[in-house]
């Protein structure tokens, strides 16, 4: 059985989504808003460019978000005149970086995170001067990386248990490795790792409308690693899993309760739904900071988005422009279609209700 | 009970898609291709153009096709010189429009039938000569067309039992009187008599990708007939039966077996299953002539279209270019998960292997 810390050095991404340059210490970003028509790299020097990058959509998905914050953190104090001058600018960093996308619990628990670590460095003494703060400090963001590729990498090895060679794989949505900033992802980190080891397997990602991470992303994401991949719209979801194109469903997920039901992308409950009709594997790769074990499934309310979301398509109209539009973010899968949840501390097997802590609060 | 005859006579649609003048023998068809943006007619002359016209969908829907083509073949014999090359020209037209959609079964019953009625009028005697032959063949032509009228007037009255005052109905793609060519429909046919009685009744409309016909046809159609109508991507076909938004399914059909599998346009199957899951009832309307009792589930092969109706919308990429695609224009529903077919003959409910001769053959 291959280790984690082998995958880890085998895997070098072809798509570098945030990149740190340690001697330099330079954050360079890949401005996911172009995709995939246009690769560009931006620097970002200060939190406000982080701000901006975040709020423009240039990074986006949840731990890519968590990640980039952290450097910025790091950005905040490169030219700080004393240790109290830093940490005045590390607690401006945090306001000006949260205000960026107020929604995302990473961001505000990389800002913290990193805030709190550089006061305990001043407070214990270890951090002297900042010289030596920007040094711990940076080896804190390096951390939430490397955490956050191991905690991925160890979901890709449970998930790739699941997998033979020959399998074609549906997925939803980006859970890839642009979501979270490492070139390896959630759902789709078994799959990189099969490809990897030079396992012969492929995916079919659906559009994923509105936003058509799927067909942006995903597909993206996928093509410049040479796994093969076929779009499909979302139409079409039922009958690839008809005709057994499909050996099984990874999907990630948003939010998980404690009793197994998955908050994810619009479109993952019909995914799941025929899965388990056709008799084919459905499986959730999500980390254990995914689960909410304490709201139930009345508690949660499904985030709807702006209409013109559905009336148009990059801009384009595609229906009339005064239609009446339902355009909800997030569907909910109920356990019972859910052959197993897979996450860094394990595979969580139904039933979930007894399940799900066992795992998560290991 | 209200009669087919009285809704034939209250029904005054507002959007005509196909007209025949019968004293200039001119073709006119709203071009579907550009609606909702631009609403155009365009004049067909030739069965050449008739082809056309379907192939590049300006002319869209089974039965719209086989009104069309009927016409078509009408067209063909207009400058025939003799009865015998009028009877050549048939032949010729009908292979000419059967190839723009191989697999829509009412384009090949249309021009087989036309085909049929003017060798049975030249044996019989009863055209003498190409002018004699035009106006029967008119005749047939326009009866075609008022039957398919009636057919759904009837199909709608069936409909209407399944429907309350309240109800909300789910469809998929344009099932409704663009797609039939009379302004009424099929899967549309019961609500748009319900509101015509004054019942309250609204219709959800996923936009079905890649064609758009939910978001450029149906939406557009129930707008244009004050019906309330409510746009959702794909994706959220699931969520709006799982909140129970939906009181019951209405889709058309392109082909149906004599065991009861459903062939309609990609994505119904998914409707189906979850429909079924939800305890949701889910109905297919549909003429008798939709039927094909011969061939069984192995023998009919899905078309699939360009790659690049997936990788772009409305002409705008959303994707990479060069990206695999898999473009199945229909799925296939089992009978498993069909309530009931609703036909002009009557109610087909399962088991469909034994009840659906009885009603088709009836």
């Amino acid at each position: 059985m291959v280790s984690v810390k082998e995958i880890k050095e085998m895997f070098k991404p072809k798509l570098k989504p945030i990149i740190w340059d340690n001697n330099q210490n330079k954050l360079t970003v890949l401005d996911q808003s172009l995709l995939p028509f246009e690769k560009v790299f931006v620097e970002l020097r200060t939190p406000e460019e982080v701000a901006d990058a975040i709020r423009l959509m240039k990074v986006r998905g949840a731990p890519a978000i968590g990640i980039t914050a952290s450097y910025g953190m790091v950005l905040s104090v490169l030219k700080a005149s004393s240790i109290d001058d830093a940490l005045k600018l590390l607690h401006n960093a945090k306001q000006v970086m949260d205000k960026a996308r107020p929604t995302a619990v990473n961001l505000s628990w990389a800002t913290s995170h990193m805030l709190n670590r550089a006061k305990q460095y001043v407070e214990s003494g270890e951090a002297k001067n900042v010289k030596e703060l920007v040094e711990l400090l940076k080896k804190d963001a390096n951390k939430v990386f490397d955490d956050e590729m191991e905690a991925e990498i160890q979901m890709g090895l449970y998930g790739l248990e699941k997998l033979n060679s020959g399998d074609t794989v549906l997925t939803q949505c980006n859970a890839g490795g642009l979501a979270t900033g490492t070139g390896l992802g959630t759902a789709l980190a078994p799959v990189k790792i099969a490809h990897l080891l030079g396992m012969n397997v492929s995916v079919i990602a659906p559009e994923t409308r509105p936003w058509l991470q799927g067909s942006r992303l995903t597909v993206y994401e996928l093509m410049e690693e040479g796994i093969p991949v076929t779009l499909i719209t979302d139409t079409a979801v039922g009958l690839v899993m008809f005709k057994k194109m499909v050996s099984s469903v990874m999907v990630g997920a948003d939010r998980i309760l404690s009793d197994g039901h998955v908050y994810n992308k619009i479109g993952t409950f019909k995914e799941a739904v025929i899965a388990h009709e056709m008799g084919i594997p459905f499986y959730v790769l999500a980390p254990v900071s995914t689960f909410d074990l304490k709201s139930s499934v009345n508690d949660v309310k499904i985030e709807e988005r702006d209409p013109n979301e559905v009336r148009t398509v990059r801009g384009v109209p595609i229906a009339p422009e005064n239609v009446k539009v339902f355009n909800p973010v997030f569907d909910v899968t109920p356990p019972k279609y859910i052959t197993a949840i897979i996450t860094e501390k394990g595979v969580i097997y139904p039933p979930f209700d007894k399940n799900v802590r066992k795992i998560v609060e290991r």
